[in-house]
Formats: structure tokens, C-alpha cells, sequence
């Protein structure tokens, strides 16, 4: 080994990867370690859990991404534990020293301490989230298909997303859209174009994040699509046969989590060995140039960080990940030149979000734009920002195919289905209807 | 319900497709059950084990096959029992009567016995095996990557197939390409190009099945691509540490199961109210036309079906399954129009089986090809018959992608991994080794 500094990273995330890429030139070792083989393109996770898109269309291997950067390694693993002390990073199976460490584990998502509703609700993180979202889905319209108890045919065609946050939004909109303009020719019995979509809010309005135009216009757009908007309901119940907000109980065989956020578990590991306070959602309170309270050598960035920058909260958005893990990385190498961190400071881009076809919304400072101008806004970032050109070029054809022919290729339902079949279904209803 | 006669088809494979097509525009109304929602093009599930297809270019959803198909209906649901004095198809859940019955469930890989090489062998029959195998794979090099006894590495990195049929000759060959010419790249520590891939083969020769000229080209194809090939030397033992075959041990992490079939258990089903009699690998032997022996309106095809054509077997091949398919359908219609059936001939238009880029073999009546021309041969066919447009033109980008750039996109990792990498891990070596 030689003398070089050992600079590590945990998560090859938005933060994480742009951290690796500012490091590309700088005289360390680099050693990127994530639980995943995988950089993830969460913003279009919606896509793969509606079937407009693959798995692998917005993921990419984390050794592809670096291989090119020779000073750097990739080390699949799960990092449980941080000893500032000893400056070593504990792995499941192993352990890591660093010199210089960049958490960038991200946020998971919480049930506010309702554990049990994960199971009935599943969140969308992961590429395995999507997927089981996706075959819930589908499968909800083939056993509405074999359903005759209409009443169990209605249950089955209600989808209901927790959460009026960008990802409730997208995924309520991207429902909509592939009941209405995909799956309808599908089925014989049932016409999942009646499919109902129900999006629960606690808060008052959706997009609670983005300014009062985009949010009223965000609601208009969605309801143009049939998408139900409750909102002022909190959830208080969630089980496999339906949700009950505000003292309502809304029968529906299929629910999708999209409300609360959860750091990762690491922020509270570093309590251990360094002065870092977390904020409630589990955070870390980073100083303004990143690094943990009481460390010279440990920053934190992305979902996991707790900053504010100009007087305003820096959001949990990509955009503002990237620039952590940049500023992060340029800090780390001023310390082993010898010279002073520097305080860190968001530059806001702007917000899209998307809600269907031609349908979006955004602010980019004052200017808030919706409808197809912040739609083509939308799909030019995201395809911008997707990273290796691979991706991107499939992505490109997928989307052409899913827009023009109103078709959706990965219409896949893998693992085992009877159980989900069987989630409340009354079986003699089917024999009936399939007997002659 | 009209009166037209009910046509009932158990699997959405080829046989089963292929007999829905045909009875398009027949008088009656027919239903298709399979347990998946997916038509699966089964040549090509070792593309997505070696991750250069995702799963969902080589499956198309059966409703969409046959959505345009006005007097098809899909069902979602596993058919367990047949009673063909009732005329029933018992589901898991429910029932369906019908007129007509075509069989055509196919088959599964069979462990001769030994259930318990399952798991540490896992086969290739659906999407789910081809992502569990790719997982593996991929697993197997990071664990290497991480691995510092040069033994323990050298055991990662030895990839077991087990049997030399086309599945094994195609597997064999795209690990070993994945391994020189993608993978290569992207690790830091070991060269995936000197990855041990060894085949291995009870009998006396690769392709059994081809012609002796095919099967000593595939043999001299695959060892140009470094492939160990290891033939007359039955396997005697399989665990998560190796493979034993004709008394010698092989150390290995990943083996992969290419050997048995066996008939899908609704043959034997078929047996409690038929005269219906297996064959060897359980298969249902079929009237000339196709037909149960002991009824008139039950027919099997494909794989489930053993019948002689011209006093030769029947081979368990996609075109012969199609070809059964159209010819059940057509024998149904005559039985409606009170006519008698037809015996079945297979017209065999031979048989092509890939080992790489540039590297097949093929036999096409007396004539032998190999190398380009039959590789040639191979991509034209396999294009020709993916079902779906859009499959097809995905898969000619994916291809394209792959052997122009030697990069493969779904290098993907999902699901659990660290029950993978404890597969016979040492962690403190790797401990040593992350350490400074």
C-alpha cells in the first residue's frame, strides 16, 4: 500500500458518486463501499414500480461508473458502525480504515413507528421495492379479472399511495396512466381504465415542498388524470385489506408508501465517537463546511446531512447531494494540502416534478412553469442527469415506445404470486365465474 | 356465456402460443391459463443470467400476445389437477370446465433425485433462475475482489457447469466472454479474464443431441473461449463449496445446473382418469395425433408430449413445440366440424446452438455449419422469433451495445447479497485485507 491518504466513502449514491468524481485527480486512494453493486436513479424509480422502465435502465454498476478513475476501488458491503478513533469503518464482514471518510448513506423510508404497515405498504427505495410494487400491481388487475363479487373487483381496482410528496405525485399519476392508456385492452372482464386512485395527504396540500401555484397546479393536473386527492387526513391504520386516514376506512387490496423519510442508521452510529446532534428526522447536524461536530476527518452529505445554507434548509433532493459530495470531496483535499475548509453553500436550481404525460409541474426561482413546457423541462434534466450514456439511449426508447404506442414492455410479474392472490380473496367467487 | 365450445390451454410457452394463434379465428372461445403473466422466450434466458438481456426483452405479457385475439380470455393461476371425465382443470384456486384441453405445461429441470443440489446448483428454466444465477455470478467476482487466501479467491472464481446440452454450451460460453471481455475492467485486485469456467458432462460428448461434427466444432469453440470441458464423468456430488464428479472434487462457489428435465407433474395428473402412460422423464405418451390416450377432446404438446415422428423422437425444441401447438389447434377445430384428426409430422428445420460472439454451431438437414456463418444464422433466427416488436428492437440495441462496446448494462445485484458472500467466507481474511 502506498503513502497515499485513504479517502473512503460510504453510499454510491447522487453524493456519494459525485464525491468519487471530484476526488478523480487527487493524489489519495479512493475506496467507495456500498451494500449495492449499483448506483440507483431514485427519481425514476416510479417508472420501474409502473413498468414503464427497467431495472437496470436507471441503475448502473458502481465499478463501471469508476472504472475509468484509477484511484479508486469498490468494495460491496455493509457498513454498520464508525469508530472516528480508531478511524475505522465497520463492515458486516470486515472493517475499513480511512484517513478521510464522506458518509453518504442516505435516508430510508419510516413508518413513523409503525413498522407493521411496511408489509401492506411497501416504500419505494430500492430497485426490489419497485419490482415488488410493480407485481402488486399487476396482479391486483389479474385477480380483479378472475373477481365476480363486485365489491372485491372494486377493492382489487383500488390503489392507494400514502404521501402527497414527489414520489406520492409521480406515482399516482404514473398509475393512472398505465390503467387508463395501457392496461385497458389487457382484460376481457374488467376495464382497469375504472381503476380508482386515491392519494392520502396529511398535510394540507400535495407537493407541500414547492411553492402554491405548483401545488395547486399539480392537484388540478392529477384530477384532470382521476386521481382521488384526500388531503388534511393523516393514516392512522394500514393493514393488507385497506388504510384508514382521518377516521375513514378505504377498502383497497393495494397501498404504496410514500410518506416519511428515515436517515440512515450511520448518523446515529457516529454519535458514538464524536459530538454529532441528529435533527428529528435522524440527521446529521453537520457544521457548515460538512464535517461532524468534533472531527476533522469525517464529513457527512446528502439525505443524511442536516444543514442550512443561507439561512434556508438545504432539501433532500439529488441536485443538492451533488453539490455536497463535490464540496465534501474539494474540503477533504484543502485538508491534506494543509489549508482550511470551506463553508458550504446550496446553489437552488429549481424543482420539477412530474405527473404524467405532458403534465408536470416546476419552480425555478420565481418562475413556476406546468403542463408540457415543465414536462419537457423534466424529461430533458432527467435524461441529462442519468448516468452512462448506455442507460440513457435505451431509456430514450423506452420512453419514445412508451409515449407513442402507449405500450409498457415490463409488464412483468416475477416471484411467487398465489400468496398475493390470495390476500383477502374469496376463492368460491372465482369458481363460480370459471365454471361454465 | 355463448354456446361456441370452450377451448381451455394450459401454458403460455411456445406450444401453448402457438396453439392460441391458431384457433384465431376459430368458432370458439378459449382461455389460457399459466402461472406466470409472462410468455417467456426460454433460448435466450442465459443472456439474462450472463447480464446482457434484462429480463423483461425475452418475455412479453400473454395479454398482450393476445390481446387483439377477440375469443381469447388469460387466466393467472396454476392448474394442479386435471379430470378429464369431468372435463375440469382444477386451479389452486378455483376451476375452469372445458370442451377442449391442450396441455401444454412443458417441463422443469430435474436433480435426478437429488433435491438438495437445488440450492447450491440452482437450474435455468425461469426468469427468476436466470436473475438468482446472475446475482451469483456477479456476487462470486465481488467476493473475490474482496477475498485475500489465494485459495479462497481461486475457489470464487471457478464456475461449475453442469451438463453439456445447449443450455450448458450457451451458459459456458457467455461466462466466459462476460468474464474476458466485461468484467475484465472493472475490478482492481483480480482479473476476472483468468476466472476458471469448467463444464462438465456425464456423457461422452458436448451437444449430444447434434451431429459428431457440431459436437467436436462446439467443443474446440468453447476451449478457443478457455472453457474447461470435462466429459464421461457423471457428477456425484453437489454443495456450496464445489462440485464431485467421477470421484474428483472441484472446488467451487457457483455451480450451475444444466442437466435434467423433467415433464411437468400434470402428465402425471393426467393419468388418474386417461390411459395415458410417462415415458422416462415423465412425459405424457401421445396418440399420432396428439391426443390422450383414452380420450378424444384432451391433447398434449411440447415438452409435456413424447411422440415419434418418421420413427424418430420428437425433440423437446421450440419449433417442434410451435409446430404441435398449430397442429392441436387445427385437430380441435376438425373435432368441432365432426371430422376426424390428423397424425402429427415433425418437420425438423434444424438445430442451432450459440457458444459466443461470432462462435455457433448448427445442423440444417446434412449440411453442418459453425463458427460466424452459424452464429449468423443463430442471431437472424432468434430475432425472427422473439415475440413482440419491441422486444425485439430492444434486444437488437442491447446486442448491439454488448458485442460493439464489450459492456453489459444489467450488471445487477439485487436482492439479499450477504448471505451470498458468507458462502464459505473466511471475513477475517478479508478483514486483513481492508485493513492498512
Amino acid at each position: 500500500m502506498d503513502a497515499a491518504k485513504h479517502v473512503v466513502i460510504i453510499g454510491g449514491g447522487f453524493g456519494g458518486i459525485a464525491a468519487a468524481r471530484a476526488l478523480k485527480r487527487a493524489p489519495i486512494r479512493l475506496t467507495m463501499i456500498d451494500r449495492r453493486n449499483h448506483h440507483l436513479f431514485q427519481p425514476l424509480l416510479y417508472q420501474v414500480a409502473t413498468a414503464a422502465l427497467n431495472p437496470s435502465d436507471i441503475a448502473s454498476p458502481i465499478r463501471r461508473i469508476l472504472r475509468r478513475q484509477r484511484n479508486a476501488s469498490v468494495i460491496l458491503g455493509e457498513a454498520v458502525s464508525i469508530d472516528t478513533r480508531k478511524k475505522i469503518v465497520q463492515l458486516l464482514d470486515g472493517e475499513v480504515a480511512y484517513d478521510y471518510l464522506i458518509v453518504a448513506s442516505g435516508a430510508t423510508h419510516s413508518y413513523f413507528g409503525h413498522e407493521e404497515w411496511m408489509e401492506p405498504a411497501p416504500g419505494l427505495k430500492t430497485l426490489e421495492d419497485a419490482v415488488e410494487i410493480r407485481r402488486r400491481v399487476l396482479v391486483a388487475y389479474e385477480a380483479a379479472e378472475r373477481e365476480i363479487d363486485p365489491v372485491e373487483v372494486a377493492n382489487w381496482m383500488t390503489f392507494v399511495i400514502i404521501g402527497g410528496g414527489p414520489t406520492g405525485v409521480e406515482m399516482a399519476g404514473a398509475l393512472a396512466e398505465i390503467s387508463q392508456r395501457v392496461l385497458e385492452r389487457d382484460f376481457r372482464r374488467i376495464d382497469p381504465g375504472n381503476a380508482r386512485i386515491v392519494l392520502i395527504e396529511a398535510g394540507p396540500k400535495v407537493l407541500p415542498a414547492m411553492s402554491p401555484e405548483s401545488s395547486v397546479s399539480a392537484r388540478r393536473q392529477l384530477e384532470r388524470l382521476g386521481v382521488e386527492i384526500i388531503t388534511d387526513s393523516p393514516v392512522t391504520l394500514v393493514d393488507d385489506r385497506g388504510v384508514t386516514h382521518g377516521g375513514i376506512r378505504l377498502e383497497s387490496r393495494t397501498a404504496i408508501w410514500a410518506a416519511g423519510v428515515a436517515a440512515s442508521p450511520l448518523g446515529k452510529a457516529l454519535g458514538a465517537t464524536t459530538e454529532a446532534k441528529l435533527d428529528r428526522a435522524g440527521r446529521v447536524i453537520v457544521n457548515q463546511d460538512l464535517s461532524v461536530p468534533g472531527t476533522d476527518d469525517v464529513f457527512v452529505i446528502g439525505d443524511l446531512a442536516s444543514i442550512s445554507s443561507d439561512g434556508k434548509p438545504v432539501p433532500g433532493l439529488s441536485p443538492a447531494a451533488m453539490q455536497e459530495g463535490r464540496h465534501a470531496a474539494k474540503n477533504v483535499v484543502r485538508l491534506i494540502r494543509g489549508e482550511p475548509t470551506l463553508p458550504f453553500h446550496y446553489r437552488d436550481k429549481g424543482t420539477l416534478a412530474t405527473i404524467g404525460k405532458a403534465a408536470a409541474v416546476g419552480d425555478i426561482g420565481k418562475l413556476h412553469v406546468s403542463g408540457l413546457v415543465a414536462w419537457l423541462m423534466w424529461l430533458f434534466v432527467h435524461l441529462f442527469f442519468l448516468i452512462g450514456f448506455r442507460n440513457r439511449f435505451i431509456v430514450i426508447i423506452e420512453w419514445a415506445w412508451t409515449y407513442l404506442r402507449n405500450d409498457r414492455g415490463s409488464r412483468l410479474i416475477t416471484g411467487d404470486v398465489e400468496p398475493l392472490l390470495e390476500r383477502g380473496a374469496k376463492s368460491e367467487n372465482r369458481e363460480r365465474m370459471l365454471s361454465k
